[in-house]
């Protein structure tokens, strides 16, 4: 908690521009806060110190596109033209949403939406979303709290009803199936950084490797330097 | 005036991806706002219809990093792997310093420090900044409207004495040389759009096209729909 935390994408130098691109077009979902170079495993910028093979608690291999397995360290795997991205993730400002008394805990689900992101080169897909249900009152400061992270998702993109984007609510990413939403909350949602790990998926390129699921990468930047007053 | 102005340079998409890096690394002197497909020359997302080809008012040629002649047309030397990227310029937020009461007309400087900029592959050079001279009062005002443009250049860099960041006021890019800041005047430095394309010339690539100084691209985009509240 306080520290910028990350999503991380891994993939091959032939992919990387249009990958680079894909998130530019796609800002609010892919925010990227740092790239290493080909080969590079230490994202000096942002961790410096850290190796990128080891310091993830959990990663997942995808090949052609499918999750095929899971590891704790990747070091085995690596090769001279892998790049790393490093993508700032909604859990960064679950502090300064607690401080303002904006439940995080127990309160979060990552769904897919019907909303087309920009494509670019292979890299195309739906919006993934974070989804919080909060009193009118929460979703107002949650609103202006997380506009103050311009470069961890920002303000929400939709508030209401989950039907208007398509939020998938009967088989989230993340998060129990849901019925309904209960009349006393408002739903509001984030674009997420799932969202370019999932058009990697979608490309179906012959390898990427990124964190798995509530294992992603904490930088040594306090969320608060990188917001706004 | 109120709309999202641009900077353009135009490379081969050999350097696309180091240069896309650069600008990544080096976000608050290069905040993206498009990047074209290799080839295209409508910037669809931020001005529809537009052809960026003859839609810029004047264009400056530079060839092994040196500005070899300008142009009000570059359809002639077009091809097919070059990628056009706009980068958002502080001018966009002109409108809302002069409605803040912030003088912005002839009180703009466009300056080398010696700050480093992060490199990317052939990418490298100083960060080049505007400086603009206000009253103490007007440069707090200052610094707290540009800081709701997070994706056009954002907050001052730096406040004060020009020496500290080795501000070049006897050489200026842009605005006539300067002896000493009037005692009655704060010095108020913001990382400019000119940084990559000076990084681009660094670099000494065969070929970038860019818009000659104070001739940049005017997108569609509403420059308060580029703002944070």
């Amino acid at each position: 908690m306080g520290y910028v935390q990350c999503n991380l994408v891994i993939l091959r130098k032939a992919f990387a521009f249009d990958f680079l691109l894909y998130c530019q077009r796609n800002q609010r979902a892919c925010p990227v806060l740092e790239v290493c170079d080909p080969g590079e495993t230490e994202p000096r910028l942002s961790a410096p110190g850290a190796d990128l093979r080891t310091d993830v608690p959990r990663y997942a291999v995808y090949r052609e596109g499918r999750s095929v397995q899971d590891e704790t360290d990747i070091s085995h795997l690596w090769e001279p033209d892998f790049v790393s991205f490093l993508i700032g993730s909604g859990i960064t400002f679950d502090e300064a949403l607690e401080r303002a008394g904006v439940p995080t805990d127990k309160n979060r689900w990552v769904l897919r939406t019907n909303l087309p992101t920009q494509p670019a080169g292979p890299f195309h897909g739906p919006l993934i979303v974070t989804m919080r249900w909060l009193t009118p009152q929460q979703a107002i400061v949650a609103t202006q709290v997380t506009s103050r992270f311009p470069f961890n998702h920002g303000a929400p993109i939709h508030i209401g009803d989950p039907d208007a984007i398509g939020a998938d609510l009967k088989n989230p990413m993340l998060g129990p199936p849901v019925s309904a939403v209960p009349k006393e909350f408002v739903s509001v949602f984030w674009a997420c950084g799932v969202t370019p790990q999932a058009a990697a998926e979608a490309a179906k390129i012959d390898l990427m490797i990124a964190h798995a699921p509530g294992h992603g990468f904490i930088t040594d930047l306090k969320a608060d330097q990188l917001c706004l007053p």
